[in-house]
Protein backbone atom coordinates (compact mmCIF):
# COMPACT_ATOMS: atom_id res chain seq x y z
CA UNK A 1 0.00 0.00 0.00
CA UNK A 2 1.54 3.46 -0.86
CA UNK A 3 1.72 4.71 2.55
CA UNK A 4 0.02 8.24 3.14
CA UNK A 5 3.10 11.05 3.58
CA UNK A 6 0.65 13.55 6.32
CA UNK A 7 -0.04 10.07 7.96
CA UNK A 8 3.54 8.88 7.92
CA UNK A 9 5.03 12.26 9.47
CA UNK A 10 2.28 12.72 12.08
CA UNK A 11 2.86 9.19 13.41
CA UNK A 12 6.57 9.52 13.30
CA UNK A 13 6.61 13.04 15.10
CA UNK A 14 4.15 11.53 17.74
CA UNK A 15 6.47 8.10 18.00
CA UNK A 16 8.65 10.52 19.13
CA UNK A 17 7.28 11.73 22.61
CA UNK A 18 8.16 9.54 25.22
CA UNK A 19 5.91 6.93 26.38
CA UNK A 20 4.18 6.82 23.33
CA UNK A 21 5.41 3.91 20.90
CA UNK A 22 4.31 3.19 17.34
CA UNK A 23 1.27 1.36 18.20
CA UNK A 24 -0.33 4.58 20.21
CA UNK A 25 1.47 7.17 17.94
CA UNK A 26 -0.55 5.14 14.76
CA UNK A 27 -3.91 5.17 17.32
CA UNK A 28 -2.99 8.98 18.36
CA UNK A 29 -2.77 10.16 14.68
CA UNK A 30 -6.05 8.40 13.73
CA UNK A 31 -7.67 10.09 16.22
CA UNK A 32 -6.03 13.15 15.40
CA UNK A 33 -7.07 13.26 11.91
CA UNK A 34 -10.89 12.37 12.94
CA UNK A 35 -10.96 15.36 15.21
CA UNK A 36 -12.71 18.61 13.76
CA UNK A 37 -10.42 21.04 12.32
CA UNK A 38 -10.92 23.74 15.30
CA UNK A 39 -9.69 20.55 17.77
CA UNK A 40 -6.55 19.99 16.14
CA UNK A 41 -5.69 23.87 15.29
CA UNK A 42 -6.13 24.34 18.76
CA UNK A 43 -4.03 21.04 19.86
CA UNK A 44 -1.10 22.39 17.07
CA UNK A 45 -0.92 25.99 18.69
CA UNK A 46 -0.93 24.77 21.91
CA UNK A 47 1.90 23.19 21.14
CA UNK A 48 4.09 25.83 19.36
CA UNK A 49 3.18 28.18 21.49
CA UNK A 50 3.49 26.35 25.19
CA UNK A 51 7.11 26.07 23.45
CA UNK A 52 7.44 29.78 21.72
CA UNK A 53 6.27 31.81 24.97
CA UNK A 54 7.65 29.61 27.57
CA UNK A 55 11.36 29.97 28.75
CA UNK A 56 13.36 29.58 31.73
CA UNK A 57 12.93 32.48 34.44
CA UNK A 58 16.39 33.86 34.14
CA UNK A 59 16.58 34.38 38.27
CA UNK A 60 15.37 30.61 39.35
CA UNK A 61 15.45 28.79 36.06
CA UNK A 62 11.96 27.26 36.33
CA UNK A 63 9.82 28.06 33.36
CA UNK A 64 7.75 31.55 32.90
CA UNK A 65 6.16 33.41 30.11
CA UNK A 66 7.21 36.81 32.33
CA UNK A 67 10.66 38.06 33.26
CA UNK A 68 11.07 37.52 35.76
CA UNK A 69 8.71 34.39 36.84
CA UNK A 70 5.80 34.85 38.92
CA UNK A 71 7.29 33.17 41.87
CA UNK A 72 10.81 35.45 41.94
CA UNK A 73 8.59 38.45 41.28
CA UNK A 74 6.03 37.84 44.39
CA UNK A 75 6.30 40.17 46.57
CA UNK A 76 4.75 38.01 49.18
CA UNK A 77 7.59 35.27 49.10
CA UNK A 78 10.70 34.93 51.66
CA UNK A 79 14.10 35.97 50.03
CA UNK A 80 15.78 34.51 52.69
CA UNK A 81 14.87 30.93 51.86
CA UNK A 82 15.37 29.04 48.24
CA UNK A 83 14.45 26.15 47.79
CA UNK A 84 16.89 24.12 45.30
CA UNK A 85 15.42 21.53 42.66
CA UNK A 86 16.15 19.33 40.05
CA UNK A 87 13.77 20.54 37.29
CA UNK A 88 10.26 23.03 36.82
CA UNK A 89 8.19 19.94 37.20
CA UNK A 90 9.80 19.69 40.67
CA UNK A 91 8.67 23.03 41.53
CA UNK A 92 5.22 22.59 40.13
CA UNK A 93 5.07 19.59 42.29
CA UNK A 94 6.34 21.32 45.57
CA UNK A 95 4.11 24.14 44.87
CA UNK A 96 0.76 22.04 44.65
CA UNK A 97 1.76 21.69 48.65
CA UNK A 98 1.35 24.87 49.34
CA UNK A 99 3.27 25.41 52.59
CA UNK A 100 6.49 27.02 50.99
CA UNK A 101 6.47 30.43 50.51
CA UNK A 102 10.01 30.93 49.76
CA UNK A 103 12.16 31.22 46.18
CA UNK A 104 13.21 28.19 44.24
CA UNK A 105 16.46 27.33 42.32
CA UNK A 106 16.11 25.47 39.35
CA UNK A 107 19.09 23.23 38.47
CA UNK A 108 17.93 21.85 35.10
CA UNK A 109 19.40 18.46 36.15
CA UNK A 110 21.49 16.76 38.59
CA UNK A 111 25.07 15.64 38.48
CA UNK A 112 25.29 12.40 36.65
CA UNK A 113 28.58 11.05 35.71
CA UNK A 114 27.55 7.95 33.98
CA UNK A 115 25.51 10.30 31.32
CA UNK A 116 28.28 12.72 31.17
CA UNK A 117 26.65 15.62 33.39
CA UNK A 118 28.75 17.24 35.85
CA UNK A 119 28.65 20.08 38.24
CA UNK A 120 28.94 22.81 35.49
CA UNK A 121 26.57 21.39 33.19
CA UNK A 122 23.73 22.67 35.72
CA UNK A 123 22.99 25.67 37.19
CA UNK A 124 25.04 25.70 40.20
CA UNK A 125 26.80 28.66 39.79
CA UNK A 126 24.12 30.77 39.44
CA UNK A 127 22.65 29.46 42.55
CA UNK A 128 25.80 30.40 44.21
CA UNK A 129 25.89 33.97 42.43
CA UNK A 130 22.61 34.31 44.07
CA UNK A 131 23.66 33.05 47.65
CA UNK A 132 27.01 35.40 47.47
CA UNK A 133 24.74 38.66 48.40
CA UNK A 134 24.07 37.34 52.13
CA UNK A 135 20.16 37.65 51.44
CA UNK A 136 19.49 33.85 51.92
CA UNK A 137 19.84 32.15 55.38
CA UNK A 138 18.52 28.80 54.05
CA UNK A 139 18.85 26.21 51.27
CA UNK A 140 16.68 23.20 51.40
CA UNK A 141 17.67 20.78 48.94
CA UNK A 142 14.89 19.20 47.14
CA UNK A 143 16.75 17.05 44.63
CA UNK A 144 15.31 13.38 44.35
CA UNK A 145 16.29 10.86 46.91
CA UNK A 146 18.24 8.45 44.04
CA UNK A 147 21.86 8.56 43.84
CA UNK A 148 22.37 11.18 41.63
CA UNK A 149 19.85 13.36 43.16
CA UNK A 150 21.90 12.70 46.94
CA UNK A 151 25.27 13.29 45.08
CA UNK A 152 23.98 16.72 43.76
CA UNK A 153 22.41 18.00 46.81
CA UNK A 154 26.19 16.72 49.26
CA UNK A 155 28.25 18.09 46.29
CA UNK A 156 26.05 21.57 46.49
CA UNK A 157 26.04 21.08 50.55
CA UNK A 158 29.87 20.94 50.33
CA UNK A 159 29.60 24.24 48.25
CA UNK A 160 27.55 26.44 50.48
CA UNK A 161 29.02 25.09 53.69
CA UNK A 162 31.83 27.69 54.15
CA UNK A 163 29.22 30.41 53.69
CA UNK A 164 27.65 29.88 56.71
CA UNK A 165 24.50 29.49 55.19
CA UNK A 166 21.97 26.74 56.82
CA UNK A 167 21.40 23.94 54.32
CA UNK A 168 19.04 21.41 54.74
CA UNK A 169 17.47 18.23 52.72
CA UNK A 170 14.13 17.29 52.40
CA UNK A 171 13.16 14.01 54.63
CA UNK A 172 13.01 10.74 53.27
CA UNK A 173 9.26 11.24 53.48
CA UNK A 174 9.66 10.48 49.46
CA UNK A 175 9.84 7.23 48.64
CA UNK A 176 13.60 6.25 48.37
CA UNK A 177 13.99 5.87 44.60
CA UNK A 178 10.82 7.81 43.58
CA UNK A 179 9.91 10.80 42.07
CA UNK A 180 9.17 13.75 43.36
CA UNK A 181 6.69 14.62 40.19
CA UNK A 182 4.87 11.63 41.37
CA UNK A 183 4.43 12.28 44.83
CA UNK A 184 1.04 13.57 46.37
CA UNK A 185 1.06 16.36 48.40
CA UNK A 186 0.47 15.10 51.72
CA UNK A 187 4.05 12.96 51.72
CA UNK A 188 5.45 16.48 49.97
CA UNK A 189 4.15 18.09 52.95
CA UNK A 190 5.98 15.41 55.56
CA UNK A 191 9.19 15.37 53.61
CA UNK A 192 9.48 19.30 53.79
CA UNK A 193 8.43 19.54 57.32
CA UNK A 194 11.00 17.19 58.17
CA UNK A 195 13.83 18.52 56.49
CA UNK A 196 17.09 18.17 58.34
CA UNK A 197 20.13 20.14 58.43
CA UNK A 198 23.20 18.82 56.29
CA UNK B 1 1.81 29.56 42.37
CA UNK B 2 0.70 31.47 39.07
CA UNK B 3 0.14 29.20 36.62
CA UNK B 4 1.69 29.93 32.95
CA UNK B 5 -0.84 30.23 30.83
CA UNK B 6 0.42 28.30 27.73
CA UNK B 7 1.50 25.39 29.75
CA UNK B 8 -1.88 25.01 31.31
CA UNK B 9 -3.26 25.36 27.66
CA UNK B 10 -1.03 22.93 26.51
CA UNK B 11 -1.55 20.17 29.12
CA UNK B 12 -4.84 20.67 28.59
CA UNK B 13 -5.38 19.75 24.84
CA UNK B 14 -2.74 17.15 25.45
CA UNK B 15 -4.60 15.55 27.94
CA UNK B 16 -8.05 15.34 25.57
CA UNK B 17 -6.01 12.43 23.51
CA UNK B 18 -6.94 9.02 23.77
CA UNK B 19 -5.13 7.54 26.72
CA UNK B 20 -3.57 10.68 27.93
CA UNK B 21 -4.11 11.51 31.46
CA UNK B 22 -3.59 14.70 33.53
CA UNK B 23 -0.08 13.37 34.36
CA UNK B 24 0.72 11.67 31.15
CA UNK B 25 -0.31 15.01 29.65
CA UNK B 26 1.93 17.20 31.78
CA UNK B 27 5.06 14.94 31.50
CA UNK B 28 4.45 15.27 27.24
CA UNK B 29 4.09 19.02 27.87
CA UNK B 30 7.17 19.22 29.76
CA UNK B 31 9.00 17.19 27.17
CA UNK B 32 7.73 19.29 24.21
CA UNK B 33 8.46 22.85 25.93
CA UNK B 34 11.98 21.72 26.76
CA UNK B 35 13.10 20.15 22.98
CA UNK B 36 14.41 22.07 20.11
CA UNK B 37 12.15 24.73 18.56
CA UNK B 38 12.52 22.81 15.49
CA UNK B 39 11.51 19.81 16.54
CA UNK B 40 8.41 21.37 18.36
CA UNK B 41 7.24 23.14 14.61
CA UNK B 42 8.06 19.92 12.94
CA UNK B 43 5.07 18.08 15.56
CA UNK B 44 2.85 21.02 15.14
CA UNK B 45 3.09 21.11 11.54
CA UNK B 46 2.79 17.42 11.50
CA UNK B 47 -0.48 17.61 13.69
CA UNK B 48 -2.06 20.22 11.72
CA UNK B 49 -0.90 19.07 8.22
CA UNK B 50 -1.75 15.43 8.74
CA UNK B 51 -5.54 16.81 9.43
CA UNK B 52 -5.51 19.27 6.81
CA UNK B 53 -4.13 17.00 4.08
CA UNK B 54 -5.62 13.67 4.66
CA UNK B 55 -9.47 13.04 4.00
CA UNK B 56 -11.72 10.47 3.15
CA UNK B 57 -11.58 8.99 -0.06
CA UNK B 58 -14.41 9.49 -2.52
CA UNK B 59 -14.64 6.27 -3.23
CA UNK B 60 -13.64 3.61 -0.62
CA UNK B 61 -13.72 6.21 2.30
CA UNK B 62 -10.68 5.16 3.52
CA UNK B 63 -8.24 8.35 4.60
CA UNK B 64 -6.01 9.76 1.46
CA UNK B 65 -4.28 12.38 0.55
CA UNK B 66 -4.85 12.21 -3.65
CA UNK B 67 -8.56 11.68 -5.25
CA UNK B 68 -9.15 8.42 -5.48
CA UNK B 69 -7.08 7.24 -3.16
CA UNK B 70 -3.72 5.01 -4.00
CA UNK B 71 -4.87 1.97 -3.35
CA UNK B 72 -8.43 2.95 -5.42
CA UNK B 73 -6.57 3.80 -7.87
CA UNK B 74 -3.95 1.16 -8.43
CA UNK B 75 -4.67 -0.85 -11.51
CA UNK B 76 -2.60 -3.55 -10.37
CA UNK B 77 -5.23 -4.40 -7.77
CA UNK B 78 -8.32 -6.76 -8.60
CA UNK B 79 -11.47 -5.02 -8.86
CA UNK B 80 -14.28 -7.89 -8.93
CA UNK B 81 -13.50 -8.19 -5.00
CA UNK B 82 -14.61 -5.81 -2.11
CA UNK B 83 -13.13 -6.18 1.41
CA UNK B 84 -15.36 -3.94 3.79
CA UNK B 85 -13.93 -2.96 7.13
CA UNK B 86 -15.01 -0.54 9.68
CA UNK B 87 -12.57 1.88 9.70
CA UNK B 88 -9.58 3.34 7.87
CA UNK B 89 -6.99 1.45 10.84
CA UNK B 90 -8.44 -1.47 9.37
CA UNK B 91 -7.59 -1.01 6.62
CA UNK B 92 -3.92 -0.70 7.60
CA UNK B 93 -3.66 -3.76 9.21
CA UNK B 94 -4.92 -6.29 6.14
CA UNK B 95 -3.04 -4.27 3.98
CA UNK B 96 0.07 -5.44 6.35
CA UNK B 97 -0.82 -8.88 5.68
CA UNK B 98 0.67 -8.10 1.82
CA UNK B 99 -1.95 -11.14 0.65
CA UNK B 100 -4.90 -9.29 -0.57
CA UNK B 101 -5.07 -7.07 -3.92
CA UNK B 102 -9.02 -6.39 -3.71
CA UNK B 103 -10.09 -3.33 -2.63
CA UNK B 104 -11.74 -1.90 -0.12
CA UNK B 105 -14.68 -0.14 1.30
CA UNK B 106 -14.76 1.42 4.26
CA UNK B 107 -17.72 1.75 6.58
CA UNK B 108 -16.47 4.56 8.97
CA UNK B 109 -18.08 2.90 11.99
CA UNK B 110 -20.61 -0.16 12.58
CA UNK B 111 -24.68 -0.37 13.27
CA UNK B 112 -24.83 0.20 17.37
CA UNK B 113 -28.11 1.05 18.57
CA UNK B 114 -26.82 1.52 21.85
CA UNK B 115 -25.08 4.53 20.58
CA UNK B 116 -27.48 5.69 18.14
CA UNK B 117 -25.74 4.29 15.33
CA UNK B 118 -28.34 2.87 12.27
CA UNK B 119 -27.59 1.88 8.68
CA UNK B 120 -27.87 5.05 7.48
CA UNK B 121 -25.20 6.33 9.54
CA UNK B 122 -22.46 4.39 8.07
CA UNK B 123 -21.49 4.22 4.58
CA UNK B 124 -23.64 0.79 3.92
CA UNK B 125 -25.17 2.81 0.53
CA UNK B 126 -21.92 4.13 -1.12
CA UNK B 127 -21.17 0.26 -0.89
CA UNK B 128 -24.22 -0.76 -2.27
CA UNK B 129 -24.14 1.41 -4.74
CA UNK B 130 -19.91 0.28 -5.55
CA UNK B 131 -21.80 -3.25 -6.11
CA UNK B 132 -24.87 -1.97 -8.51
CA UNK B 133 -22.73 -2.33 -11.90
CA UNK B 134 -21.82 -6.01 -11.38
CA UNK B 135 -18.23 -5.98 -11.36
CA UNK B 136 -17.85 -7.42 -8.19
CA UNK B 137 -17.99 -10.58 -7.76
CA UNK B 138 -17.01 -11.26 -3.94
CA UNK B 139 -17.39 -9.04 -1.16
CA UNK B 140 -15.70 -10.09 2.04
CA UNK B 141 -16.87 -8.93 5.32
CA UNK B 142 -14.32 -8.06 7.74
CA UNK B 143 -15.80 -5.88 10.48
CA UNK B 144 -14.29 -6.68 14.08
CA UNK B 145 -15.33 -10.19 14.93
CA UNK B 146 -17.56 -8.33 18.66
CA UNK B 147 -21.48 -8.07 18.47
CA UNK B 148 -21.71 -4.93 17.04
CA UNK B 149 -19.24 -5.75 13.92
CA UNK B 150 -21.18 -9.40 13.27
CA UNK B 151 -24.30 -7.83 13.56
CA UNK B 152 -23.22 -4.79 10.47
CA UNK B 153 -21.68 -8.23 8.80
CA UNK B 154 -25.30 -9.64 8.53
CA UNK B 155 -27.12 -6.71 8.07
CA UNK B 156 -25.06 -6.16 5.19
CA UNK B 157 -24.87 -9.77 4.27
CA UNK B 158 -28.58 -9.73 4.02
CA UNK B 159 -28.94 -6.66 1.49
CA UNK B 160 -26.23 -7.84 -0.70
CA UNK B 161 -27.90 -11.51 -0.76
CA UNK B 162 -30.08 -11.16 -3.71
CA UNK B 163 -27.49 -9.42 -5.91
CA UNK B 164 -26.07 -12.89 -6.13
CA UNK B 165 -22.78 -11.17 -5.30
CA UNK B 166 -20.32 -14.04 -3.19
CA UNK B 167 -20.42 -13.08 0.68
CA UNK B 168 -17.81 -14.36 2.65
CA UNK B 169 -16.60 -13.01 6.50
CA UNK B 170 -13.38 -13.33 7.46
CA UNK B 171 -12.82 -16.78 9.95
CA UNK B 172 -12.00 -16.21 13.85
CA UNK B 173 -9.17 -16.40 13.43
CA UNK B 174 -8.87 -12.70 15.35
CA UNK B 175 -9.77 -13.75 18.74
CA UNK B 176 -13.55 -13.03 19.31
CA UNK B 177 -14.25 -9.96 20.94
CA UNK B 178 -10.64 -8.70 19.76
CA UNK B 179 -9.76 -5.64 17.43
CA UNK B 180 -8.50 -5.99 13.56
CA UNK B 181 -5.91 -3.23 14.75
CA UNK B 182 -4.37 -5.02 17.47
CA UNK B 183 -4.07 -8.14 15.37
CA UNK B 184 -0.51 -9.16 14.05
CA UNK B 185 -0.35 -9.99 10.38
CA UNK B 186 -0.12 -14.13 10.26
CA UNK B 187 -3.01 -14.12 12.26
CA UNK B 188 -5.02 -11.58 10.05
CA UNK B 189 -3.60 -13.56 6.70
CA UNK B 190 -5.30 -17.16 8.79
CA UNK B 191 -8.08 -15.04 9.28
CA UNK B 192 -8.36 -14.12 5.76
CA UNK B 193 -7.71 -16.97 4.14
CA UNK B 194 -10.06 -18.73 6.21
CA UNK B 195 -12.78 -16.41 4.96
CA UNK B 196 -16.22 -18.52 4.79
CA UNK B 197 -18.98 -18.05 2.63
CA UNK B 198 -22.34 -16.47 4.49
Amino acid sequence: MAEIEAISRLVNELGKLPGVGRKSAQRLAYHIIGLPEDDVRALAAAIFNGKKQVHFCPVCGNFTDVDPCAICADPRRRRDIICVVRDARDVMALERMQAFDGLYHVLNGVISPMNGVGPDDIRIAPLMERLSDGTVKEVVLATNPDVEGEATAAYIARLIKPMGIKITRIAHGVPVGGDLEYTDEVTLLRAFQGRREL
